[in-house]
């Protein structure tokens, strides 16, 4: 009898090979997956002790033949079978762009992307580690993002346990790097012809710890803040490439991956347009599963219209320019850094909750998504947005009931209104000076008031459907009925509170 | 012994003449004013019961002297003289731009608008119109944005005591006509030939009633809310020219006189560009004393930089744009409407008293002014921001506060930083994510931080000088001295609260 695998969990196949030369280099090793005529071609990968792998997920119930290839004799030719049977329990497949703003696992449930930012939990030791993961368990968050590499920061000068290549760091590092490092070429620790298998099997334990909790892992290929530490930002003609289809040809068979392709890809001087655009179709011809692939800016925008992008992961600041990039884009357009809530005396990571929350409101109510992150200071200089640990903050619960009230709308979600005549055909007074308003079709329309306190509201509801309206405390938590089975012209009357919003729901 | 005037309080000249034809039209009168060689032409007006008035506001103490033209033989030629002396009291002159951000006094002393708006107070009878001016004696403002005309809208469907020009209104209004005016032509009530010189002194009783608090009058001079009512935003053709030349001739003695051409010029849809050019140079040429003119939008901007444009009146929501405004117009920007402190169901009037506050002192921060309104609903139908009255809001006792803060900013008051790295030389870790600052030289620095909570802040002093630090609480109107005798980089600790703020005063 067979092997058996769930659809979207992955089947490996590992063969021992002594090879001669450099098997990163030397060793070619793909696999063929069929399943009755289809074919599907993936990279392998070494992993160390002579071993090699190739990874597959599989999207389709059924019998799947392989058959390895490779310049290897005892590594060309093995083949063999397996089952895919039907998931279970939360896998519901890899996550799709629907709508064209949404999202949806591939089997067709709805996913609203709430999520949080831990740069650097994954290189922190176990015990933190497995802190973030308790933490995470009782967290509001279904999307984390994450590095590959190592973080050096301020709040982030400790090493990582290990290092994706192999070699090692010998020289101390100082603060005045944070400023100069630039006059410095990147220092040469690394063999960078040869990966360090451990570190990546790390990282895909990490993933998988998420993927057990139902966290989606938008990771991130590469970053700017490295200032000297190890030169992962500046790393030499090739390297890169070859990072690319190494992680790809280890990583692509998670189901709970997302491709990130930068934090802050503008701040990355050494690397231009082309070759972002040139990294993204490596990934692209290297993951036979198609998954999410975005770049995140820190100033200028990277075009997100181009088609390798599947949605827009965006750092700013201002929530209402929400129905603007998901009608100039597109597609779905998740605000990843729109500040995080704490104390630290940086801008973009001294938000109070309440601001917070506006953002993740105004976001959400016009169609887009928002995420958070914490940088609440403390001693140990653990901040939950690079080293993970715990939670101190006033969102999380609030955005625990936010993910509440999204996931009762109506598939796929919220749209912006085409117009700001189609809105006032629902909402005749407005939703300008800093609201923000959304609607599913004629099912479902939200309003939310922010800092305005309107007594009265009025709505102008489609005369053939009967709703209901509800008033949310989006700070205090709350929902209260204010209309029951109406229809047409609807006047509310509302509490004189900060952080309302209204939401209407066509009765079945 | 000749009469005497002080200085920028206004000379008025009275004759006698019956006429033939319509004194409105077809009379001609003038007066020379001198002082030694210079000789100032003003324009006279026709104030009813045979009576022709000229006007004039001297700017120079001594003796002046005048004689008057006109093409009614007992008009002209009349002459005399008057003493002109020192200014008493409050009299600091008309307001005129400095810096170029900002506004003195022609005097010298500073000026920072600190507006309110109520419409049509002065067309509300005489116990709402004496409320208005008991709830302004002891409240923060030092400006006042009133319309000539009355208003008809939502809250306004009152009629006014007197009307502009001779006639009555025959017809009926009713609210049909709020959607479909456009659809009838003006009414035909008025001989817009004939001036109601009743209308014009109680505007003038109210203009001096708001110099005698020391409230500068933000005069509308044309409007689009009229629906119908009286047709005085559709008059025909010349009629507005000559409105303007009756106003200047009348009004522009008097020296807390502001000319605002609209409130959302954009809005009237019979004038275009061409005509407000127009305007403003028929203002600019009638009123010898250069007061100050703007022009108010609803969307997009009249073009500021016209050589005629003293100031930018904005309407707009988000005050982060101050600073790029400053440094695109190079003139002082006073956001007149960001929306109003109320409870009413329209977006622009139901600003919850925090959010207005905060537009408050983000924009003065950053170099800039914004104005106060109120909306909250009342039975009556007594709306501050349109009729007067009295206020109930949150705002106005903070925004005394505020203004104690700003009239304590060495003059000319503040500038935004000329760059974001000139903001970083004093303030290291930025002041974006919806905070505001500006500074006044090396002088003095706020950091407005909004909903930011920053435990820790740093500044970068300029070393030569020493300092003093201040946390404002600008919710709870307090201030804390936070750091005494500082310079060069200084950190200081701030409790987790919103709404706070941070003053580094140069200590002389």
């Amino acid at each position: 009898m067979s092997q058996t695998v769930e659809k979207w969990d992955y089947f490996e196949y590992a063969a021992a090979a002594q090879t001669t030369g450099n098997p990163f280099i030397d060793v070619r090793f793909e696999a063929e997956f069929t399943y009755e005529h289809r074919v599907v071609r993936v990279r392998g990968f070494y992993d160390g002790d002579d071993t090699f792998r190739v990874r597959f997920m599989p999207d389709t119930e059924g019998t799947w033949r392989y058959r390895t290839y490779s310049n290897v004799d005892g590594l060309d030719g093995l083949d063999g079978t397996f089952a895919c049977v039907p998931p279970t329990g939360d896998n519901h497949g890899p996550v799709r762009v629907v709508d064209p703003y949404h999202f949806a696992y591939e089997d067709g449930t709805p996913y609203h992307p709430v999520g949080t930012t831990c740069y650097v939990w994954n290189h922190q030791g176990d015990t933190l580690e497995a802190q973030t993961i308790a933490t995470l368990k009782d967290a509001p968050f279904n999307k984390m993002r994450m590095c590959v590499f190592p973080k050096r920061y301020v709040f982030n000068k400790n090493e990582p346990p290990c290092y994706p290549f192999e070699g090692e760091v010998t020289r101390e590092w100082d603060d005045s790097l944070l400023d100069n490092y630039k006059t410095q070429a990147p220092p040469e620790f690394w063999d960078f012809t040869r990966f360090n298998p451990a570190f990546f099997r790390k990282l895909e334990k990490h993933i998988l710890d998420l993927q057990a909790l139902g966290i989606e892992a938008d990771l991130i290929i590469f970053h700017p803040y490295d200032f000297g530490a190890w030169g992962f930002d500046r790393m030499p003609p090739g390297v890169n490439e070859r990072y690319l289809e190494y992680l790809t040809a280890r990583l692509s068979a998670l189901r709970n991956v997302w491709w990130s392709f930068a934090n802050e890809y503008d701040l990355m001087l050494d690397l231009d347009m082309n070759d972002w655009d040139r990294y993204f179709k490596i990934v692209q011809s290297n993951d036979p599963y198609d998954h999410l692939r975005s770049i995140h800016n820190c100033r200028g925008f990277y075009d997100h219209t181009k088609p390798w992008v599947t949605h827009c992961s965006v750092q700013h600041y201002d929530m209402l320019q929400m129905p603007t990039w998901l009608k100039q884009y597109n597609k779905p357009v998740v605000v990843d850094e729109c500040g995080y809530e704490g104390d630290i005396s940086r801008a973009w990571g001294s938000l109070s909750a309440e601001s917070l929350l506006e953002c993740f409101w105004l976001g959400f109510a016009a169609g887009g998504y928002v995420g958070h992150g914490e940088t609440y200071w403390n001693e140990d200089e653990t901040l939950w947005w690079a080293k993970g640990g715990t939670l101190s903050g006033d969102s999380p619960a609030r955005i625990a009931f936010l993910r509440q009230i999204v996931e009762a709308i109506p598939a796929p979600g919220l749209s912006p209104f085409a117009s700001d005549k189609d809105l006032r055909g629902i909402i005749p007074e407005g939703a300008y000076k800093g609201m923000a308003a959304g609607h599913r079709g004629e099912d479902y329309y939200l309003l939310y008031l922010a800092r305005n306190q309107p007594r009265f509201r009025v709505f102008d509801l489609p005369a053939n459907n009967r709703y209901h309206i509800d008033l949310i405390d989006t700070w205090n938590m709350t929902v209260d009925r204010l209309a029951d089975d109406v229809s047409g012209r609807v006047e509310v009357e509302l509490p004189r509170r900060n952080y309302l919003a209204l939401r209407v729901i066509r009765q079945s």
